[in-house]
This record gives C-alpha cells, sequence and structure tokens, in this order.
C-alpha cells in the first residue's frame, strides 16, 4: 500500500524517501529534517538563524492569516523570534484581484501583530489548481538563551501545553462546515464563537515568553495530526517515552460539541494554537505562571519516561497507547460537509 | 479587465495590491519586493543573507531539478552563493511514491551539482490539485565583493547575456510538446539535443564568476517572459533605458526551429540558463573573457541610456520599442500541445 489520501506525508516515507537526499553536506546545519522538526537552524558565518517553510491549502478566507502563522509557529518552537518572511502565492486562472487584495492585506495585518517584515515572494496564476495556495517561508533570529529543539526533551522533564487542543480545527470546521454544524444543532452564538477561535492560533508569544525563563529543553507546535500527534512528534524526536494525562488536557466544550456531531477525535484535529513545551522537572510551575502572567493559559500535561511507551492516562486511571495519526481528522470531517 | 490567464502577476498588480502591504517595517532590509528583484537581502545581527522563493509547476519530470536551479539562480543575481534550500512540496491524492522518490533524487543531485544543502521542507498530499508543485527556499551568502542588485545598473554600463535565449523554454517545449514537435518535422536528433538544454538552466556559475571580477553593478536572470522581459525588468529595476543590439542575442537554431513550429517570438520565451549581468563601462571584455575562460559563453547585448526607452536595434539598423511581455510564450505553445 502505497497510496495516501490527504495530509502530510507519514514519518515512515519522510524518512526513507526524503531524508536520505539531501543535497551537500554542510557543517553548518546545526538541525536539518528530522521527524517533529519543524524548522532548520543554521549557521551563517557568525549568526545562528531558523529556517521554516509550510503551505496554507484549502482555507481561502484565511489563507493570509494562517501563513503567517503557521510558519511563525514553526520558528516559535526554536524558542526564536519570527522575523522576516517570504510568501509564494499560487492563484486559480482567472482569480479576482479584489480577493488577492484581501490575502495580501490579512498577511500584512497578521504579519504586524508579530513584528514580521514581508520581504519577498513571488505570485502567479498556475493552471489546473482549484483553489489559491500560500506557501510561506520565514527566518527567525535568536533573542533569549540560544535556541531549542523538538528533539531536546529530558527523561523527567513536564511537558506543558499552552491554551486548548485543537484550536484551528475547530476554527477551520466552523468556517466551512458552518451549515453542516447549524443543521445539527450548533448555535448562532455558538458558531461565532467557534470562528472566532482562529485569533489564537499564534504561538510566537507562548514560544518567547517560555524561552525567557531558560528552563526549556525542547517545544513543538502540533498542527496536523492534532495534539495526541504532536505528543507523538515530540516524543519520538526526543527519542523517549511519555505519559500523558488525559484530564489535564485543555480542550473547549465547543470543540467537544463540534467533534461530536462530526464524530471526530477532536485529539487528531488540526491543533495550531497550542504549544507543548518541555521543561526541566521542578520548573513547571515557573514555566505556567510566567504564562498567565502573560495572559497565556498553559497546564502540565505529563512527563517523558525513559522507555519507548506513548500512554495516555484515561481519567478513571486506566492506561492505552498513543497511536500515530494516520491522517488529520479535518479531511474526515471535510468531506462530510460535500453533501450539505 | 482585472482576469488574467497563466503567469506572473504583472508589475502594476504587484505594485498596488502585493508592495503595499509588507507586514512591520524593519530596518534590516537592505532590499526588498521591487520589480525585477528577485531576491530580497536582508541583516541578521552582523550578517548579509539573500532570501528567495519560486514555485515549480505543470514540469513534472523536471520538477527536482528546476525547485533546485531556478531559486539558486535567484541568490546567483545578487552575485552570492546560493547555500541552504527549504522545499514545500504538494501532491496529488494518491500520488506514487516511487514518483516522489525520483523527484527527492533529482533535487538531491542537482543541489549537490551546485554545493547547496536541502535542510527543510513540508511534503504533503493535497487536495485539488493535478500536478504535484514543488516551492522551493534558497538562503545565499556573500562569498564576493558584496552583492549587487538588478536595479543596480547606471548610465554607460554595458549589458552582458551569458549562454543563449530561451534555454529552459526549448527544454520544456522538447519535453511536453516532443509529439507535436515530432509531427512538424524536427528530428529526432535535435528533439534530444533541445531535450539537453535542462543541463544548461543554473546561472550560479555565470553569477559568481562575473562577481569575482569587481566590475559588475547589477545582475537579473530572465524568467518568465523570456530574454526580452528581463531586459525590461533590469531596466526598469535600475530606473534607466536600453538599447539592445538584436544581432548580438544568442539563441540557438534549434531553438528557433521549434519557436517557429509553434509559432512564438522565442525572446519572450522562459529563459533560464541566461544571466543579464550591467557592468561598468570599458570593462565589458574583462568580464565575457573571464566568463569564457570559465566556459561560459557570453556577449556584449547592449547598453544602459539615459531615458525611459526600451529599444531593439534590428539587424538592419532599425529601431523598434521593446514591449513588456503579456505573459510566457510557453503557455500557448502548450495549449496547441493539447490536441496532438
Amino acid at each position: 500500500m502505497n497510496k495516501i489520501k490527504y495530509g502530510k506525508l507519514p514519518p515512515e516515507s519522510l524518512r526513507n524517501i526524503i531524508f536520505k537526499r539531501l543535497g551537500s553536506p554542510n557543517d553548518n546545519i546545526l538541525l536539518g529534517p528530522a521527524i517533529g522538526e519543524d524548522a532548520a537552524v543554521v549557521k551563517i558565518k557568525d549568526n545562528i538563524i531558523g529556517l521554516t517553510t509550510d503551505p496554507i491549502t484549502g482555507a481561502y478566507k484565511d489563507l493570509g492569516r494562517l501563513v503567517v502563522h503557521i510558519n511563525a509557529n514553526d520558528i516559535a518552537t526554536r524558542g526564536m523570534k519570527p522575523v522576516f518572511l517570504l510568501v509564494t502565492l499560487l492563484l486559480p486562472q482567472n482569480f479576482d484581484l479584489e480577493k488577492l487584495k484581501y490575502i495580501a492585506e490579512q498577511m500584512d495585518t497578521e504579519a504586524k501583530k508579530i513584528g514580521v517584515a514581508i520581504v519577498g515572494g513571488h505570485t502567479e496564476f498556475t493552471p489546473d489548481i482549484k483553489n489559491p495556495i500560500a506557501v510561506g517561508f520565514m527566518v527567525g533570529e535568536i533573542v533569549y538563551n540560544g535556541y531549542v529543539t523538538s528533539g531536546g526533551a529530558k527523561v523527567g522533564d513536564k511537558l506543558i501545553m499552552t491554551k486548548m487542543a485543537a484550536i484551528e480545527g475547530t476554527a477551520i470546521l466552523a468556517e466551512d462546515g458552518e451549515e453542516f454544524l447549524r443543521n445539527r444543532g450548533l448555535s448562532e452564538i455558538e458558531i461565532q464563537k467557534a470562528k472566532e477561535f482562529k485569533n489564537w492560533i499564534s504561538v510566537v508569544k507562548d514560544g518567547l515568553t517560555a524561552m525567557e525563563t531558560g528552563v526549556v529543553h525542547a517545544m513543538h507546535d502540533p498542527t496536523e495530526g492534532g495534539i495526541l500527534g504532536g505528543i507523538c512528534e515530540i516524543a519520538e524526536a526526543s527519542k523517549l517515552g511519555i505519559r500523558v494525562y488525559e484530564k489535564n488536557i485543555k480542550i473547549s466544550e465547543i470543540t467537544r460539541k463540534i467533534a461530536n456531531i462530526f464524530e471526530i477525535n477532536p485529539y487528531y484535529l488540526i491543533s495550531s494554537g497550542t504549544m507543548l513545551i518541555a521543561v526541566e522537572k521542578g520548573k513547571e510551575s515557573l514555566v505556567v505562571e510566567r504564562l498567565k502572567q502573560n495572559s497565556i493559559d498553559a497546564s502540565v500535561i505529563g512527563e517523558f519516561i525513559d522507555s519507548p511507551d506513548l500512554i495516555l492516562v484515561r481519567g478513571d486511571g486506566s492506561e492505552e497507547s498513543i497511536e500515530w495519526p494516520r491522517q488529520d481528522e479535518l479531511w474526515e470531517a471535510l468531506e462530510k460537509c460535500k453533501g450539505e
């Protein structure tokens, strides 16, 4: 079986196909491609910079917003500040220039919110695409205490999550599945509230606030594959196991309702907006407090263990294995909307 | 009329829609978005780096090759050396992983040829696209004499072109229009020869060789819009006019034959593989000689003038205006293949 539907290429294919073919070796690569690592770290002469790329597809109205924040978030996982953005915009034939202006305005506004300058890009009309596609490229620089990777967690480290799970998925489904949700009893107020989740998808402040404490060992921002996918990734990157307490994973009541209506698992729903932070044992309260002082909710949800096991502790104390996501729950939910 | 078919967004739309919306201002931007400038130049602490992004669409078999070289070429126009590459790969649903491996192998091979390391990326299966899309991001560093822009040409500067016009277009049409060309009398040997033009699309060596002389004022690599489109762009970026001598523009006999068969103008056919170099008057022979010593053919094709005019001097001495390209001739040619 070598056919896959939608979403990110699975880890084994990344390893076997991509990671073995990376051009010229270079001693200035401090962090190259690896599972669960979303931004590279390289040295240019004496300076260390972070580099990342992420595409936004299938979410037209928020294309500009997402291309800024999704790329900025990857840099934030390095504990770095995102600084310079380039964007390639691929537009369907006959795409309305007023809509292009809308996308450009949104990029401008969102970039300003996090102090990012758009320094370059490429915009073209592309044959054989149905929707606009934005691909971003972000450069980040160090501001506090060097940088961290997603693979730097140590045995005993506590795992903190900021805000809530499935923030991004909640916003996307409220927007693109509005009719589906309304027809199945979600109220207008709830739909509006869910749409506003889009304002919480940046984790730049989360990452920099945590980094300033000096006790962070690793960070990772869950995106496709949801909070549990992100937890698998940070554990895999750190070559450790993990024990996660389900009752500590924060998730909004609205997100639960939406997940129930679509019959999907919100723990595997696209989750930009939460940052996973591995911190030195005993220092977790310091980091949680510092985040809360900066108006970022945070909770300790687990710890890294010296075994390959990925364990979810249920509310009743029973334990089960955390499965790697096959594909994000978003796609299944969006398929269901198509009939509406 | 605000609908456009295929190809790059026209300059007036870039100016009015994109360039006015660039996020936070930043004093470390040495060269931001501008017409005819294909790579940004920014300062990170004390280091100057070049940044660029370009997508490759609609050329499956050479996707890996092109995403490496097209992005490297943009960095080369800054007189910089391309160093680090990131690639976002968007694959159609059910894309064969063997084909992905082929793309990855090609990227690896081509990156090694020019000493580039692939340090990151993103690979996913995307709904609603028919063909794979590769979007590259290249970071470059200074090796000789700082950097140049496309807008640095001065009145009196001589314009040099390397190799030939329409190298990339010749290779693409030989590949994607093979049947069309064969049915209209192009020989097998000519088709094979034209396909091999793909091996000449890098201008990294061209740019660095020229830069080392220390007399280069500006560089630009013509892509979509062809050699004449590229000439318009370097003149516009430099806020000068230009006089170009058609008889000095090198173009292969095979390219002429292919252009005749498709009834297109090869001067407006996608042209990666040639570098436009503006050099101090009197130093043009030095640069041409240095290029030739390094096995890169080069010729002086014109000079920058103190007027807004873009002038093409025909073989018979008559003069005409150079028109900005509306869209690359490639698209018209590829449309004609569809019936075949």
